[in-house]
């Protein structure tokens, strides 16, 4: 550090700015937007609505609207007479508050059963004001200090669940699960493909395909055969068990039959839970397939990966530490708003292999002891958000403990609600869930499948409308389920018969309604 | 709209609970951090300590810590004793807020000079409190109703300074330039090898290299290259002019040589402005040479685009209305927080083009009223922030004139900065600047190039470590040079010549020195 000559400089400055600056310091622009005043005075607007809302225990789903009827109404508000600078902007923030509040999915509502995304920790929302308002981007360390020190802290942190040796294994945050799944596939394709990158697939012409072998995996992974050139053909289907587990004795065979046919098999994806019914892949033995195969495996642990923080359900991720990467969510199951994904690498040096570049205005050519804690190298994005402060500050305030109660609440509360799915004569289970997502089907005996095989599809959107519950629907075997994710620890089991009650309900009207 | 049904339901309920539930709502956790009085008392605090660094109108630039030094700080602040839960919470954010704040750039004060983030509206970083605690995911209209119309109403407000025929094209927001212009890429290498997204580059043997001719493009465009399987080598380099913009008379000989070496340009990336030193490419004249060859052009405006809400400064931008494709980082220019990227398509068809997929948990087969404003197929992310909030509420209250107020005095303060310059004689000027990008170097009597290649960027590593101003750097011709970005217009001409004074003195401190 040379803060030597720092004395001296700043002691001359105040004379300086006296003389020439202090007496004109206004622009004459008219900026007071930028009053520091006004900042006070719209947050308290917000903040007015914001504990309103989190405090209405009301059992909501969502109040659907038709969308251009919507457009007309935010039009309006946006197209209300102006007002003088700095007045009348209160209002005009009211009532778009009040819009964006009334029109969105009601997540901290016990009604909210429908998706993945969290009823956030309010903490974690109110380090986005700090995150947004002092706008410093993490890619570099520079520009976002506090954040690119604490990366490192929640790597350690979140590796005592993993045990890997510290300094052998990296963690990237970046913008969502599928830019992380991209990337780790893209760090894999180059790894065993290096020429790639440089020169494009022409380089590999006549070796056969890259290919990537997956289970029941999210459409992202589909998506980036077809962004990094592979092709979505190349896509290997693992068979899969009753549980929509990859079936294990079929992988072997599968992987053959894929070699036989031209097909490179290069990665293969795992998921830990899948996102259609929270199923987890065999980790453990995958691993030890992917290594004999020389494959590199990566697993989709959006959804499931914080089962690490829990010591009576880590059990479903064993073998975590011996695959090559995995995704992590934390903006869905570690309750912090959209986005954090917390991507990790066994061992480090692979995830400088994802991306090459050059660009003199970022990258410095000797790396010193800040560049080394850059990571533009490692994610994606230049500009990146500091991702990792929401789910760091409420890990430093409320502990592991926050975490994995409410993970725990969740999945005892999943067990139960299946529980009391098998007792039901009406109600028909589909698989025996493992976190908190249970699919399930509403099949009375005065319902026919044949002559109704959109019914569940019907009763889901009838829900949604009604706006007392909002759950979602899922095809597993190829028929439409019920799908409820618990996200929300308000969620109760009462809650949960509460909708087997709507869904009778909304069930028998549809029937004798055509 | 079917809410015919609610009214019978909505009364039922209220007894249901009554009976059922109402006696029984706590789960027996301890999640108390989800308590609404809790979220006040914490919102409180960081509010208290924002309001205090948006009043701060001091000099400064960045205190540059060592960072193992600081994750040694962070970790106590972590680690410190466990208070009872809801007590003590606030210091320990107090704490950490306070490390944050004094460890970022200070991007609110005329000292910040070496950016392209911006000195946000503040109003743009509360919206972000109300996004994070209500988490509305905006891939999909019914998780983020609002974010979704609104993004149809600011593609509109936008087009009245393009000039498209309304619904002919298409607006979509992504996570950052990098994201923006991997997407366009994607759509033009689809839109030109339809086949290569399902069967993968092996579709392609011997039918030459797809191929991407660009100008002094943002390290994201070679990147996005080797990421699409297309390869860094088949980047073909545009000559430039002496201003840095793609030199007209030398693209058609280019790409015709390009032709003969066996590659198949099928897009074209100019820019608007380069990250370098804002040059603006003649884009119009590019756009009839891409017409005439059946190549996309893409422009990255991420930096520039904004210009085209100023009266005075949109004939920059002459020619937008006829590229297929281009950026626009609102999170820079438009003084909105990281991030938010404008996606703007010529043909909307074409916007459906990058991606391909099938999902039954969350596309529908049969779009309705609502699905039909999903953006899921058009933008790469599933879970995305709804990234439009920020800037069409700061748009709605305060309007156009704000951003082009802004930005037009930014400009001119470039050119005012570029004049005092050209005055002085140790200084050396690169460019004639074109928006709010200077590049220059301290070339004084006593220095001697041939010694001191490095001499630039040691001036600016000094400026850095002293923390006064924060200025960055850059290589023009081979050669280093210092970089002011003006983002804020709390900068006045009397910093920049407060700044040039600290150039001269540190830099004859370093001559001296060795």
């Amino acid at each position: 550090m040379s803060w030597h000559n720092q004395s001296e400089s700043l002691e001359v400055l105040p004379n300086f700015l006296e003389e020439n600056l202090l007496d004109d310091r206004t622009t004459g622009l008219q900026l007071d937007a930028f009053n520091p005043q006004l900042f006070r005075k719209n947050v308290e607007v917000v903040v007015s609505k914001l504990e309103e809302y989190l405090a209405d225990s009301s059992i909501r789903g969502i109040e659907l609207i038709n969308p251009y009827k919507l457009l007309q109404q935010a039009k309006e508000i946006m197209n209300a007479p102006n007002k003088t600078w700095g007045s009348g902007e209160q209002e005009k923030l009211e009532a778009i508050i009040d819009l964006y509040l009334k029109t969105g999915i009601a997540i901290h509502s016990p009604g909210y059963m429908g998706r993945q995304f969290s009823g956030v920790i309010p903490l974690a929302g109110i380090i986005d004001l700090v995150n947004s308002t002092i706008n410093q981007p993490s890619s570099f360390y520079e520009a976002a200090q506090l954040p690119n020190v604490v990366e490192e802290i929640m790597a350690h942190e979140l590796n005592q669940f993993i045990g890997w040796e510290p300094g052998t294994f990296a963690m990237v945050t970046t913008s969502g699960g599928s830019l992380g799944t991209l990337t780790a596939l893209l760090a894999a394709r180059n790894d065993k493909f290096p020429q790639l990158w440089s020169q494009g697939f022409s380089a590999l012409e006549g070796q056969g395909r890259p290919a990537i072998a997956v289970g029941d995996a999210h459409y992202s992974i589909s998506r980036a055969a077809g962004i990094l050139g592979i092709g979505e053909e190349q896509i290997v289907r693992l068979p899969l068990n009753e549980k929509k587990q990859i079936c294990l004795e079929k992988v072997r065979p599968t992987l053959e039959a894929a070699a036989q046919k031209g097909l490179n098999v290069f990665a293969m994806v795992a998921s830990t839970g899948t996102t259609t019914m929270a199923a987890f892949d065999p980790i453990e033995q995958l691993a030890d397939i992917a290594q004999e195969k020389n494959i590199w495996l990566h697993v989709d642990g959006c959804h499931g990966a914080s089962l690490l923080v829990c010591d009576q359900l880590r059990h479903k991720l064993k073998g975590i530490e011996k695959v090559d990467s995995f995704v992590w969510d934390a903006h869905k199951t570690m309750f912090v708003p959209g986005v954090c994904t917390l991507l990790f690498y066994k061992n480090k040096e692979k995830s400088y292999g994802a991306f090459h570049q050059d660009a003199s205005y970022v990258f410095e050519k000797q790396p010193d002891v800040y560049t080394q804690f850059d990571r533009a190298q490692q994610n994606f994005e230049c500009t990146k958000r500091p991702l990792i402060m929401n789910l760091w500050v409420t890990w430093s305030i409320y502990g592991r403990k926050l975490f994995a109660d409410k993970l725990e609440y969740l999945c005892q509360l999943t067990k139960e609600a299946y529980g009391i799915l098998e007792q039901e004569k009406d109600f028909e289970t589909v698989h025996d869930p493992e976190m908190n997502i249970l699919c399930f089907r509403y099949c009375p005996s005065n319902f026919d499948e044949k002559a109704w095989p959109e019914f569940q599809v019907m009763i889901r959107n009838r829900l949604k409308e009604e706006g007392t519950f909002f759950i979602s629907k899922v095809n597993v075997n190829g028929k439409a389920c019920l799908r409820v994710v618990f996200m929300n620890h308000k969620i109760e089991m009462d809650h949960f018969q509460l909708l087997l009650r709507e869904i009778r309900k909304i069930g028998q009207e549809i029937i004798q309604n055509v």
